[in-house]
């Protein structure tokens, strides 16, 4: 590294965290404490701290929730104001923007949800993929851990796996987000957790399960069925999940009925072997009430009530962590599904939170995914219309581009199923290499309002030889990618690139554009309820190392 | 329309001024005004409004800008702190977020700057690409006209052209952005406007103006260089900037020099045939001393100087203009500039209101541009490092994929001139329809610090059929368009495309990604500053008719 790099690294991180003697150079601009080292004695404190993540949820993705919930004609939002919880929080609190990326010596220009989430939790820097480290690799403590440390209760619900890179981040320490089975025995043996409700039981269980008989009926007469414990990602023979009901104290739960007559303070709840339920599938199986596992939204509010019950308060962390998974394959329709479910769980934390005054909410992203945006076009030209008024003076109507008509929000929300079910539904064993545009076409015309032709469908088919090809990376060690053309290098995930390739193909006719099928590194929106003393101080533009270290000084 | 959609539209317009019974079920979370109608009475007042548009000014393109400040090696910021002119006025005051799609019976997911503009300036639902009017194509008054009628001072500022669409919107009323020859008149003639600083001299001079000597010589006489009154786009033979001196008052200005030496309270001053210089060009004549024309700095330092002298207050717009052109061609060297350069005129603002309580600062943008980001890649992965820290357990630092190294943001900065000159270069007579690989490697490596090879630049000339050809339009007319393979619908200028190309071909190096040629519907900052009462009204999701509302509100 350039020493020049350093040093403007050195400025700008002792400028972030406030001690830099230029502070008094312009202190006329430091108002409200959102520039300074935050303390419990300049920013107020609270009891509680609820921090919500949509994961990929950059402005973009909140804009499609909110077009959706305002403008879509038939919007489910439609019987209630057509306002999202989202922007009761917006109106009732503060909205502030904040910069994601990985912040100090291993510094990019990009993040991943593990650093993310490491720098959201702790407050300090951190590198690429890290969970729970600072930039030199050191063991940092957490805002769970100094919640702990105060007595309070803990807990971490996703919709993904609970050992996934955002939560593992409150609550475990390893050099690689890949660990997961090393942040599962962290998890359960810190004993600094108290609830932990999401997916991700194959990451708890021996690495025998499927072979062995005996533990399969250990874990059905634990209450689990067979979909729970079908496969492993341990490699080792611990059975954590018996582990921590024995030795850790844990209830546990495996679906929704046993989740709502847990008893206890410690709760472990694995409702799926890998992710749960996507957002798609959960608005169907609400809709014909026969959703076993519990909601983002349920899972949330047994959440509250488990740790309400603490005196000393709590901390909370809830992620939506699919519209991140939606936004790398470039699937808006499950997207917005996401942005829903997630909004619908926002919905709980605002309904308990509004009538307190001991309690800070946070609702932020970890970071954009998938460059999503509506975007005008030169298909479908909108027709000319005779418009009375005063002002046109004879000319007619007539705009010159297709600005994206409205009932596009409607027909993405029509989508019944991800583009991973359409590539399931094209090869249940997810072997791509010769697969045919009618095949593709049949899929999407089946799931999704948008209809495409063979012709168009084959696109989707196409593949080609990765010319980035690394050996022993867990996805750029194949040959052979699917076939992006422009901006390539920015589809990184392999197979799952023909889903994005579905993205492409019914894009114009959705008025949507995606610019990659990672992260992208515009900031995100904050989003701040709670006492006002607190809350205004997130109206600015700051890192989510600010974020990390405003609401590390607000729990007491 | 569907009548399901219409009942949409009138209760979603309905909620957004505030105005529906709805009002009284959810009164709880109507805190500050922030969902109410905005009055006189519940909003506060101020004496002045400052309203700056960064054009095309998504919240990525201010995450760029802010982490080139905070974080480039070499940033010109390093020897300030840092900091942001943006960033201080958001520590000072309140930052929100606006949705600013076309709203209402005219409703679409995606606006243009006229639309929007004129939301902004009339706080009513309009269509697209029209200029004051609402909906219905009746003409409203906007903040500027309001200003004017209560006595105030009033201004507009841009680096474009003072006939293009955001200036436009604020002072005039058209059936079509278009029409600038129409709104020139209105601009002169309707008395509204006492400060026009901008660039568009060309709309403004008689259709002979090349031929004519006699009207060559008067302007001459006027002091204007013969670059200012090369060309003329008006099709009859008025010499409204004769005009504008003669018969309405206005002292004139043709370079910086005459623009510092003005005087009078109504001042036209026109710098360019049409767009004022680019901020590349702006920064190369700034570092070598040499420019002639006012920068967007020194135009609002002069209008603020001019505008502040009357009593009753004023009214400004401020619009950084060329942010939006950069976005459209995928320029991101370019639009770097040209935020840096707006963030000069921020500063020249916050400088003069930072100590006033009786003037209202809010700076947004219209809508974001080109879908822009930076984006991590499957190309130059990162070597192994060795960290210290206690929690690498023997692992090396190695994140898998390629998270953009800071140095990216000098290098994008180094850009010594935009893609438009870089076409200009490849011909300058702008006919690319035989153009090859050798001369657009030549340019790029010329002026970029990103270098490519003959190979790469080979896509760069590439045409093919426009399939969406519409017969005189102004530019899907054309038969042939460059060739964009991912997303083409939404790459909509022709030949400009080429320019888009050049962007493709130098994006992976930069970790740079681009969803469309156009605009994208992501919901923008809204930084606000002024009397706290006012301010922290915009700290919420709003819409841009909110912020129009918000606006017309607080000017007393």
């Amino acid at each position: 590294m350039h020493k020049k790099m350093m040093l403007a690294f050195v400025i700008s991180s002792l400028f972030l965290s406030g001690c830099n003697d230029d502070n008094d150079k312009d202190e006329n601009i430091r108002t409200e404490a959102k520039t300074e080292q935050p303390t419990t004695e300049n920013i107020g404190t609270v009891k509680n701290v609820i921090l919500m993540i949509g994961d990929g949820m950059g402005p973009q993705q909140v804009g499609l929730l909110e077009e959706y919930a305002r403008r879509a004609p038939n919007s489910i939002y439609n019987s209630t104001g057509n306002k999202t919880a989202l922007s009761k929080i917006a109106d009732a609190g503060d909205i502030g923007l904040s910069l994601t990326a990985p912040f100090g010596s291993n510094g990019s220009l990009v993040v991943d949800s593990a650093c993310s989430a490491t720098q959201l939790a702790t407050g300090i820097a951190a590198g690429s993929e890290m969970i729970g480290l600072d930039n030199d690799g050191n063991i940092v403590q957490t805002i769970l851990e100094k919640a702990k440390s105060l007595g309070k209760a803990t807990g971490l619900i996703s919709d993904v796996r609970i050992t996934h890179a955002t939560p593992a981040a409150f609550a475990s320490h390893q050099a690689h987000r890949s660990f997961e089975d090393k942040i599962a025995v962290e998890l359960i043996e810190s004993g600094n957790v108290d609830v932990l409700l999401s997916g991700g039981a194959r990451v708890f269980l021996p690495a025998d399960i499927k072979e062995n008989a005996a533990t399969q009926q250990l874990m059905s007469d634990l209450g689990a069925s067979s979909s729970i414990y079908k496969k492993s990602k341990r490699k080792d023979s611990r059975n954590l999940i018996l582990e921590a009901k024995e030795d850790y104290g844990f209830s546990l739960a495996f679906d929704n009925a046993q989740l709502q007559k847990v008893t206890g303070d410690k709760v472990l709840g694995l409702f799926a072997n890998s992710l749960m339920s996507d957002g798609i599938a959960y608005h169907a199986c609400k809709e014909a009430n026969t959703c076993t596992q519990p909601s983002l939204r349920e899972m949330t509010i047994t959440a509250l009530d488990i740790l309400s019950k603490d005196e000393d308060g709590f901390f909370l962390m809830i992620e939506g962590g699919q519209i991140d998974w939606a936004g790398h394959i470039n699937d808006a329709g499950w997207m917005l599904h996401e942005l829903v479910k997630f909004d619908e769980a926002v919905e709980a934390v605002y309904e308990w939170v509004k009538d307190r005054d001991d309690t800070l909410v946070v609702v932020t992203a970890d970071h954009e995914t998938g460059g999503f945006g509506f975007s005008y076009s030169r298909k479908d030209l909108p027709e000319e219309k005779i418009l009375d008024g005063d002002g046109m003076a004879g000319n007619a109507y007539k705009p010159l581009y297709n600005f994206g008509p409205l009932d596009n929000l409607d027909r993405i929300y029509k989508q019944s199923a991800t583009f991973y079910d359409m590539m399931t539904a094209v090869n249940a064993d997810w072997d791509f290499s010769n697969t045919t545009g009618q095949q593709w076409a049949d899929v999407v015309n089946q799931y999704s309002d948008y209809k495409v032709t063979v012709d168009q469908a084959a696109a989707i088919a196409e593949r080609e030889v990765n010319e980035y090809q690394v050996d022993g990376h867990p996805y750029l060690g194949a040959s052979e990618f699917p076939k992006i053309v422009d901006f390539k290098e920015f589809y990184v995930y392999g197979d799952d690139l023909h889903a994005d390739l579905i993205g492409r193909a019914i894009a114009a006719q959705q008025n949507i554009v995606w610019g990659t099928g990672t992260h992208t590194a515009s900031p995100v929106a904050v989003y701040a309820f709670g006492p006002k003393n607190i809350t205004k101080t997130f109206s600015t533009m700051q890192h989510h190392v600010d974020l990390g270290q405003k609401m590390m000084a607000a729990i007491k």
